[in-house]
C-alpha cells in the first residue's frame, strides 16, 4: 500500500476539483492510499503558514502531488507559504527520494500556467524528489492535454463554461485523472 | 524613422506568418521602418550559423523582435544558431539598450511556449535589451492574447483549423499585429 | 523628477541591504526621487496582504523595482501575497508602461535564484511593463555582476562571509547600484 | 545490469570533462553500462542534425543524462539541433518512463544555468520521462553542489582557475559524479 498525498491551495475551488480528480486517478489504481491536504489562507498569519499535522501526513507520503492556481504568473502566495514553511523538512531532508508531480488551473489557456509547474519542479528538485510529468500526448478524441502542458496537469476554463457553478472542463477532469493514476502507478513502481 | 528589426525562424510556415503581422503592426505606426529577417536552415552549417549582413542589420536597428516556433519546449535549433552566433554582438555590447520583445507559435495552446518566451527575454538581459511584453489582457471580443501570455505573443492551431493550407488564426494574427505596434511605439518614446 | 519606488521583502535581512544598494544607484542621478517600500510579515494575514498606502504609492511611480530573498527556488511567500493583492492593479492596468527591474539574494551562487527574477519578468510582463536587466557584463575588476545573472541583481553570501552581522559582499552591493544606476537613467529616457 | 546514456554536447572541452565526472559516478553502482554519446557540431548540417546510430542507442537506454554548455542563457544549438531530431522519438514515445538526469557548465556561477536545467526537464517532460535531480545540499566540505543548483549538476570555473588547460573544479567534478552514481541507483530502483 502506497501513500500519495494532496497537497493544494484553491481559492475559487476549481483547483480544489482538480485535486479531487487526482484523487480519482490515484484510486483507480490497486494497493493505494490517497489524502487531500487543502491550505488555507487561515492558516497563514504574520505572514508565515503553520500546520504541523499537515507537515506530519506529508512526511509519511510515498508521492506527494503539489496543486496552486495560476496567479500573477506564479503559485498562489498562500502555497507558497506553505512550500516556505516546509524548508524545515527540505533542510532535514524529509521529502528526498519521494515521487513529486505538479497540476495548476487559470483563466486562460497558456496563463503563465508552465511557469507555475517549472517552479514546482523546481521546489521538487530542491527537495531531492523525482519529478513525474503528465506523460500523455494531447489527445484530441479524450481532450487529455488539450492544452499540451507536460510538466504537469494543466486546466482553465473555456470561454463557454458555465461560470454559475464552479467546475472544471471534462478533458481537464480527466487530465488530472491521468496525472493521478500515473503518479500512483510510478508511486508503486519506484516503492515495489 | 525608428528601425524594427524582425529576426525569425519557421519551419512549417506558421512563425512566418505570425512575423509577417507582428510587421503589419509596426507599419501601423508613423515615422517606422520595418525589416524582416528570416533565419534558415541552410544558413547553418558544421553546427553553427552563420551570416553577417543579418548581423549587420540588426546592429542597425533601434528594436529587435526576436520568433521562433516552439519545438520540443523550445526555440528552434537553427534560430538557437542564430543566437549563439550572436554571442559576438554579446560580447561586443553591440544590442545593449535596443528594444526587444519576442513570439512563438506551436501546434497547441500551452505547448509549453511560455518557457520559449522566457528563454527569448533572458537572451535580451543578456544583450542588455529593454524587453517589451505583449501589454494586452486577453480580450475575448477580438481574439487578442485569447491565450494569455503576456511575456509576447503567441499563436497556435485551434482544433477545427483547416489544415490544408498554412495559417494562423485571426486572433492571432491580431495578437501579433499588437505586440508590432506595442514594439514600434515604444521604441518611438524611447528614442525620441 | 522621476518616481522609482523599491518594492521589497527581507527575512534576514540581506535583501533589503540589497535594496539599500539599489536606492544608492538611483540617487548617483540627478531629477529622481526613490522610495523604499518594504513588505512586511506582519502585512499578511489570513494569508492576504493589504496596505493601500503601499499600493498608492506604486501607482504613483514611473518605476518599480521589486526584490525578494529566493527561497526555496522561488520568491518569498510573503512577496507574492503583495503581488497577488496587486492583481487589483493589473486588472485595471495601473502599472502599464511603467518600468520594472528586479533583484533577489540567496544563500548559494546560483541557489534558483535565475528562477526568481524569470518570475518577477513574467509579472512584471502581465502588468504590460518595460523590463530593464541589470545590464552588465561581469566584471572581474569591480566584481560587479560577478554572478553572471542578466535579467536582474544577484547577491550571495560567499563561504568566508562574516556571518555574525548581516552584510552583503561589496561586489553585490555594486551590482545593486549599478542596477539601480540603470532603472534611474533608464526611467528618465522613457520618460523624457 | 542497467544501461545509462549520457547524451552531451561540448564546445571548449568543459562539458565533456562534466560527462566524463558522470559517467565516472555511474561505474560506482554495481550493475550499470554506461555510454557516453557525445553530440558534436559536423552532425548538424542544412540546420539539421542526423545520427541514428545514436537514437537507437538512446532507444535502449534506460535512464538518458542530458548534458549541455549554458550558451548566451540556454542549451548550444547544436544539443537543440539532436533535440529537435528527436522529436520522431517523442512523437512515437520511445523515451517515455526512462529515467532523465541533466548537467551544464558555464563562465560564471549563475550564468543563467537554471535556465538550461529548466529547459532540460521540460524537454524530458515532454518525453514524459522521469526527472531525477541532484538530490544534494551544497557542502561546504566536499564542495559538491557548491553553486545551489538542484534540478541537476552544474559547474563554472573559478576566477582563478587555470585556463591553460581544459579542466573543471574538482567541486564541480565531484558534483556530476553525485549526479552519475543518483541516477544509476535511480535507475536500478525504478528497473528492479
Amino acid at each position: 500500500m502506497v501513500q500519495i498525498a494532496i497537497v493544494y491551495f484553491s481559492g475559487s475551488g476549481h483547483t480544489h476539483l482538480m485535486a479531487e480528480a487526482v484523487a480519482d486517478g490515484v484510486r483507480k489504481v490497486a494497493d493505494t492510499n490517497v489524502k487531500l491536504l487543502r491550505i488555507t489562507g487561515e492558516q497563514v498569519n504574520q505572514g508565515r503558514w503553520n500546520d504541523s499535522d499537515t507537515l506530519n501526513q506529508l512526511e509519511n507520503a510515498d508521492a506527494i502531488v503539489f496543486g496552486s492556481p495560476t496567479y500573477m504568473g506564479g503559485i498562489a502566495s498562500q502555497f507558497k507559504a506553505f512550500i516556505d514553511a516546509a524548508s524545515a523538512a527540505w533542510f532535514a531532508r524529509k521529502w528526498k527520494d519521494k515521487i513529486a508531480a505538479g497540476f495548476t488551473h487559470s483563466g486562460s489557456p497558456s496563463g503563465d500556467k508552465q511557469g507555475t509547474l517549472l517552479y514546482l519542479a523546481t521546489n521538487a528538485a530542491q527537495h531531492g524528489m523525482i519529478w513525474v510529468g503528465l506523460g500523455e500526448m494531447p489527445n484530441p478524441d479524450t481532450g487529455i492535454n488539450r492544452l499540451g502542458g507536460f510538466l504537469g496537469a494543466m486546466g482553465n476554463l473555456t470561454p463557454n463554461a458555465n461560470q454559475k457553478e464552479v467546475m472544471i472542463e471534462q478533458s481537464d477532469r480527466l487530465t488530472a485523472e491521468s496525472l493521478g493514476q500515473r503518479v500512483a502507478e510510478a508511486t508503486k513502481r519506484w516503492n515495489r
